[in-house]
């Protein structure tokens, strides 16, 4: 199976937003077994989307649409659709009371002939229900192809690809069984981590693939299996069955980088370790300005295991909240081993907590000296008895070193709760 | 003028990576008044790439190829353009020099028949030279449209674009002016936007174009002109000038919910009045668990005006670090005015500010009662005499309820520092 992605909006082609959309929906489509073959964007008018949707249906089976579907005045989506399709745009009741519905929730109100004409829609196309918008999605088919247009707000549009598109794709087209398996790993380039796998990279069977994911301070590690031979009834339990054993070797390899699985993130899994110690956590940052408190927080239940945290951006604060000495302050400097370790200890304290996270750096981009250039964050992990201190030198960009620091850092407190 | 952007490789099919390079050309194509009608992206193979320049030549004048050319992947895109635009690959010395000497430069060596092959390069082209990297440019000229041919590794095509691309696009064709503005809002949605603005939007000239740009919690209002008439000297300056009244109109309409123009962000907007008002900031934080001292923190120099934050997760750290009364606690619960009021009063005695921020609520999926449901959310802001106390009801979702209250706290501070 193939497919087409199609981005309509002159935000995008004017390059006021980067299209993040499209990579999401890819990585999608991928693990379902459909290949995107090609992607575009056009602007806001009839006749570029015409011309879009036409070009798009001579590359692939399947073309989804974004954008264009907002309750605003500049969509011409619609009427284009509805031209394209030879249909018309027919009032739809249940839309109606699904968004006045969603509006009621959200205790927003919205005029009424918005929500009428958002429930304006083409009557040959089957209705794909948004449950976070307003926008419904769209599912067309004409000559053996489907055209699908899917809003653009990035959560809306992974809405509708989950909980609808995906779903309907996989149902309609029956296609050989492909089954993937992820490991997440921190802290490690993809080269170095190719290194030290080399060997079972290359006795990997043709139908088993691997690929390497970065993202900042992470590699994922995704196995891809298609099935090689005729479709059996065991097929998918054999398929499987081949992949985890596979994955079980690879994670073997490098059990020092691997903290998880699938879509498992650094902080589920220390806070998983977390609950399973009966240890309380709490953290003190400079630099982060709150950003690994908020990253622990993010998981639902976190309370449970984090009472709450201490942003010592000031000399004051860290001496005031975490009892920090002026007299180590003054000679170390805040950017320091000596200092994040008086932290850790004072967050200890200060939070009553059983292990804490300590964090103080230089995020960028002023502040830098030869010493301690931009990018040089210190860390510290204790539990009152055994204290862990790292040091480590990023980048120039202060959002990226923040991002960084946030990896490294969860990734250190999970390697200390192992002991 | 108009150009079509066409990126080559697998990697952008796959989602592996997000294309932030057409965003970037997008953006100074237009500044130097030309028209980005499309973009696409193709896979690495012949058929593809082939396929791609065609189409990409039936909807613009200037076509702009970007991927496909570093030193492990060149071979299919150099022989296709060769083949398309009918020349061969020659061997460059000049090119050849000057890679050498780049890596001499940097300190790197590199194995000459990779010097070799990228100096191998199409007799029929101007080759426009790379002098941060190996991938030269090419500029063919075919039917009196231009085609050109830029490595995808972001910087080296930013040096080409810059140094090569745009003053030749300048030099060979006299364009129309064509200019942008953008407001900034934040916490009213699109449609209650559009309703408030309607008879602005209706009685706008034909050559301008208002566009709403919706993310979580805030919508980019943008508006496009396009200079209508002959091209004279003064038209770029009249286009701006008429574009600025028109930007003044539209923030006059609605000055509650306009924060910013261009690429201003809430946190930057506050913290630049908080500078002006020589006002320390801290914040008390539940259930955005540090979110909001991040996102204050993001911004270089926020120290000036941030000394930190207490993220008070847990009652006892509501009570330990802020001093909020148990008997509030027990008689109103954390998720109440009442809370938010005293975690406010005592953010200001703990971390010595002149205004804090106090935000407590139910991130969800869990902890939800029929009175306070998922996504119930109080803040305070306060400066010791005035405070101010909201609630507001968001959604379901744990991760935007995070966001959207972020939103609405730094909006609320920013009207909490305009009095």
């Amino acid at each position: 199976m193939t497919a087409h992605l199609l981005t309509i909006g002159d935000e995008i082609l004017i390059g006021q937003i980067v299209d993040t959309n499209s990579a999401w929906m890819s990585r999608q489509l991928n693990l379902g077994g459909i290949s995107v073959l090609g992607k575009s964007s056009v602007g806001d008018t009839r006749q570029a989307i015409v011309a879009g949707v036409e070009h798009a249906a001579t590359t692939a089976q399947i073309i989804i649409m974004t954008g264009g579907l907002g309750p605003t005045k500049d969509d011409i989506t619609k009427s284009t659709l509805v031209e394209l399709f030879d249909c018309q745009l027919v009032f739809h009741q249940e839309v109606y009371d699904s968004i006045a519905a969603y509006f009621q929730k959200i205790g927003r109100t919205i005029p009424v002939e918005v929500v009428r004409g958002q429930s304006m829609l083409p009557d040959q196309a089957v209705i794909l229900p948004n449950k976070v918008g307003t926008a419904s999605g769209m599912w067309f088919e004409r000559g053996g192809k489907v055209y699908i247009s899917l809003p653009g707000v990035p959560f809306e549009m992974e809405y509708l690809m989950t909980h609808e598109v995906l779903p309907r794709l996989k149902a309609q087209f029956s296609s050989r069984p492909i089954a993937h398996r992820t490991l997440q790993t921190a802290c490690e380039g993809e080269s170095a981590i190719a290194k030290r796998i080399e060997a079972f990279e290359d006795s990997l069977p043709s139908h088993i693939k691997l690929a390497y994911l970065p993202t900042l301070g992470q590699v994922r590690l995704r196995l891809t299996g298609n099935w090689p031979g005729e479709v059996s009834p065991d097929a998918d339990d054999r398929l499987s069955a081949e992949l985890d054993a596979k994955k079980s070797e690879l994670r073997a390899l490098i059990p020092d980088l691997v903290y998880g699985e699938e879509e498992e993130t650094l902080q589920e899994v220390v806070g998983k370790m977390l609950r399973q110690q009966g240890k309380q956590f709490g953290t003190a940052e400079s630099c982060t300005g709150g950003y690994v408190a908020h990253l622990i927080t993010l998981v639902p239940g976190s309370s449970d295991y984090f009472p709450g945290s201490v942003v010592s951006y000031s000399y004051e604060m860290k001496s005031k909240l975490l009892g920090v000495k002026t007299s180590t302050l003054e000679t170390y400097g805040a950017v320091s081993g000596e200092a994040v370790r008086e932290m850790a200890e004072g967050a200890r304290t200060t939070l009553g907590v059983d292990i804490s996270l300590a964090i103080s750096g230089i995020a960028g981009p002023g502040g830098g000296t030869t010493d301690k250039p931009v990018g040089t964050v210190w860390m510290a992990v204790s539990d009152g008895q055994r204290v862990q201190v790292a040091k480590h030198i990023f980048g120039r960009d202060r959002a990226k070193n923040i991002q960084l620091t946030g990896v490294y850092a969860l990734n250190m407190v999970r390697n200390f709760l192992q002991g």
